[in-house]
């Protein structure tokens, strides 16, 4: 079996618990802020789609450690030194912190929190890795399938990546994500199963070829899936498939190109199944797909109904891997509330718990973003970042079921690309890039704690 | 929760299950045989490393549908057509075939097959895309991991990526083929537990900024942690946090890099622990890290003792897929055996099960690859593919704990290894390549099998 039980506390780097454990044997009782952002914008990418909440809610309602696992980590040399109590700790173990988060589908930019945690420093510590490890995968195929699907301009895609998503829970959690950014579904049957997303898919070239006569593979389909066959027909000849199929006189759903010069074919195909009178089948175009050539394809006017996109949506295979960390931005100890950053020379970063302040124009489209401190107020833009729980257990409005969560989400998203400037909807890199910038009050605070800290280390 | 249950039926492409119903309604009785392998290695691969046999045997064992599961396919509007024994197929699938596979921890090389499936037609399809999933995430991280362990010369890699990894399944998964391909161990303190691999860390930066003062949050942790603190030292600046350490009197196990000019960072470092007599304070370095700059740093003489490697090892950041394909090649029916391949102009195939063939030189290197047919015969060469299931059972020789079966694996490959010309293990792409060709057994069964086709199909 897979070792997947999203609920382990081992789901970690040791760190976290070696840090963890000296902060329980040094009795440092303090109550922590952590943020999860993003610094950079990874390759290609004029924005970052927030997706994967549910997961890491479901995570902290329900991460523990098991008899098994705590004698595990006792038995480690590392742990030699530390004292029971700890170990007592870790078996009572749950996460009782509150949490706010974007919403999913949200659009967002680097430096703006995903996601913030104000837990007892331990409790914050721990879920580190895990929440970084799913809200990144999902952001990520997210993000690319953002752009994917706007190349589409509106044709239906379908992810198509299981085989090359990186896992299986990878698969059907890239599912989830680009269903979020707006694919028309999936193939994956599980995600189809799990979270009510539509699922897609016919026929694979091995049906073609364990049939020794392409005719009689076309025919037997056709008998068992009368009106939902799409049949594949780059096996051998795509011309001569499309022949086969007419001569059966019975209309398949429509005709799936996998290889070879799909855009060529596409215009032949069109034009041989019109003659017949067949302009309603479909023709479904697949095989290492990714926003660039379905762009390039529908600029040369190919007729093209829908796209299977695989290894490079399920992997962000441009990008696959995004810049998110997880920082402490505050801590608050013997009540005493001390915003901290790290001030070494190439990775900065901003003290105190933040707000997302989202301005528009006129017209309604996004304008500009404003990170400031979470108790400043601009009356005229929207806070990004919700409650979604309060000590350990969801918020209200964050307990729906796992289909509606995700319409919602992708509702979100659909809506804030109609809200998006042109030029971060382009595949080229935005110029100008989406204005965000911190509130006076950010940066004042931040050069305060810079003054103190310079002070402190003079 | 995470939705993983490894032996859901349902993790698999919609298209496996409508050509299922397909065979099961048009009672195609054939017993089929599909290998899994990689058509080109992918960019800034010399050569592969098999890994993921394990999690894969693991759901070949337990693959079934669900009630619930069989009812959301009913449901289902393509299945609008199937006949009632299809479902009823589904309650009681279970995958009975035969499995041939390499042993994990083997290189190979593209066209060589990794895995080959016969059985029913219908049960060897099913599994195709979870088996390639499965195969392709560890076979993708450990062929990246086998060219970081290279680059480090000897020195100790620590897998540091699950944050990045493409969930939390991944991170377990890629610390598995990391440790596989010569890493050290992993921060994932899971795939310690539930696969004994080495677990390594100590502190993050987090840690440093929580306690107002630096030298307080080091001395903090050496209280706790006597002998085994790596000490982090570039939060605010390394050269101050190396002294406050010295200062502390209290010698660390080592200290950590993770930022900023690491080259000259080290040099400096080394010299000053040096200078208190503290030369066996080990640098350990770490922080977007690869292979090339590993390699790099070692070039130009870095005191590095150990390396911890993250994003781009967990994420094969470089190449984070591989063309891995599951191929019918033959069809067995009404006892006749026919091989099966693909003659479309991009992609072709060779029928018929095969075998892989490896030739060593006098002084016992790897000299070459020829792919024949199960049934050829070089006496001189090692066989690669070696039953590993039988009628759906694991055989005796692959029933082993999960802890030996990782440790063999390593053991495999740390041999092979050094049995590989020197061209390919460097990082630079290898010139000549590694020598695979077909048998002339194979190629004749291939025109012979591309004759009849074109027979067939003029």
């Amino acid at each position: 079996m897979l070792p997947s039980k999203l609920s382990s506390g081992l789901l970690t780097d040791l760190y976290e618990l070696t840090m963890a454990a000296g902060y329980v044997q040094s009795r440092f009782d303090a109550r922590a802020t952590f943020e999860l952002f993003v610094r950079q914008l990874p390759r290609n990418r004029n924005y970052l789609v927030a997706a994967g909440l549910e997961q890491a809610l479901d995570l902290l309602e329900s991460i523990h450690f098991t008899e098994e696992e705590v004698s595990y980590l006792r038995a480690l040399p590392v742990f030699r030194h530390v004292q029971p109590e700890f170990f007592d700790y870790l078996s009572r173990f749950r996460f009782a912190g509150d949490v706010w988060a974007l919403p999913e589908g949200t659009v967002f930019f680097p430096g703006e929190p995903v996601l913030r945690v104000t837990a007892p420093i331990v409790e914050a510590q721990l879920v580190e890795t895990s929440l970084l490890s799913i809200i990144h995968l999902q952001t990520l195929i997210a993000s690319k399938a953002a752009r994917v699907t706007t190349a589409a301009a509106g044709r239906p895609v379908i992810e198509f990546g299981s085989r090359r998503a990186h896992g299986v829970d990878a698969s059907v959690l890239a599912a989830r994500a680009a269903f979020i950014a707006g694919c028309a579904g999936t193939s994956n049957t599980y995600a189809g199963y799990h979270f009510g997303i539509p699922v897609y898919g016919t026929q694979a070239h091995s049906w073609v070829m364990a049939h020794e006569d392409e005719a009689d593979a076309f025919s037997s389909f056709l008998d068992v899936f009368p009106e939902q066959s799409t049949l594949l027909v780059d096996t051998y000849d795509v011309r001569a498939a499309i022949d086969k199929i007419i001569a059966t006189g019975r209309k398949p759903h429509g005709v799936r190109l996998d290889s070879g010069d799909v855009l060529g074919d596409s215009v032949w195909v069109r034009r041989r199944l019109d003659e017949v009178g067949w302009s309603d089948v479909e023709i479904f175009v697949s095989g290492d797909l990714d926003e660039n050539r379905i762009q390039e394809f529908l600029r040369k006017g190919a007729p093209m109904n829908a796209f299977g996109v695989g290894t490079a949506l399920s992997t962000s295979a441009d990008a696959p891997s995004i810049g998110a960390i997880y920082k402490l931005v505050e801590v608050e100890m013997d009540r005493e509330v001390r915003g901290t950053a790290k001030f070494s020379t190439d990775k900065e970063s901003y003290p105190g718990r933040k707000q997302i302040f989202r301005f528009r124009n006129g017209q309604g489209m996004y304008a500009g973003d404003v990170i400031g401190l979470e108790d400043e107020n601009f009356p005229s833009a929207d806070r990004l970042l919700l409650p979604v729980m309060r000590k350990g257990w969801r918020v209200e409005a964050a307990r729906q079921d796992r289909a509606t969560t995700l319409l919602n989400a992708r509702a979100r998203f659909l809506a804030a690309r109609t809200s998006l400037p042109d030029q971060l909807l382009s595949l080229a890199l935005a110029k100008p890039t989406y204005p965000v910038s911190p509130s006076a009050r950010l940066r004042a605070s931040a050069d305060e704690a810079r003054r103190s800290f310079l002070g402190a280390h003079a």
